[in-house]
């Protein structure tokens, strides 16, 4: 089991910090709650600006997480999903999501 | 299910950002492991300066995450643990070293 590696674990250390980057935790969630849309992603998340959202998307999809599907519609559809990398991140946010609700609502 | 509320949650919000700052998943992670003292969460962790451990161990006794136990011995030693509320950040961190182990490595 990954814990009980002798060594400090960097794969680890940078999985944590990118799930942890500033706006990107609260976004996965969104994506793993069934979100696919920029607007409703930007909505979903007060404070949220496009810009932000944007830059989180782009970083997301350069490391395998979530893709970016264009339709070919009028006007274009655009819907982002999580890859298989990003679904199994599920287990991690939701645990997380638990321990928020029952330890940080003080 | 907390992932199933309706709404935002700023708590997750929190939760995820304060576990992912910085430094701070893998000094959470070491002391999941079971290293209580200073100079062993830094050597555990390299890159890692005084300092920082010591910001960072600050915050999270802030957050009631850990407790700092002082021994009145000659040398003092000093203790870093879990609290309840720390210990229970096992589940979800334990998650992603999973998750890390199978999709950070390539």
């Amino acid at each position: 089991m990954a814990m009980d590696d002798e060594t400090f674990c960097p794969h680890f250390h940078r999985a944590v910090e990118l799930v942890g980057k500033r706006w990107t935790g609260v976004v996965l969630r969104e994506l793993l709650r069934g979100t696919t849309r920029f607007s409703d992603l930007r909505a979903a998340v007060p404070g949220l600006s496009d810009r932000m959202l944007a830059e989180r998307l782009r970083e997301l999809q350069a490391e395998g997480i979530i893709d970016r599907d264009v339709h070919d519609e009028t006007p274009v559809r655009i819907e982002y999903g999580l890859t298989a990398k990003g679904q199994q991140l599920q287990a991690s946010i939701e645990a997380l999501s638990e321990w928020a609700e029952k330890w940080m609502t003080r």
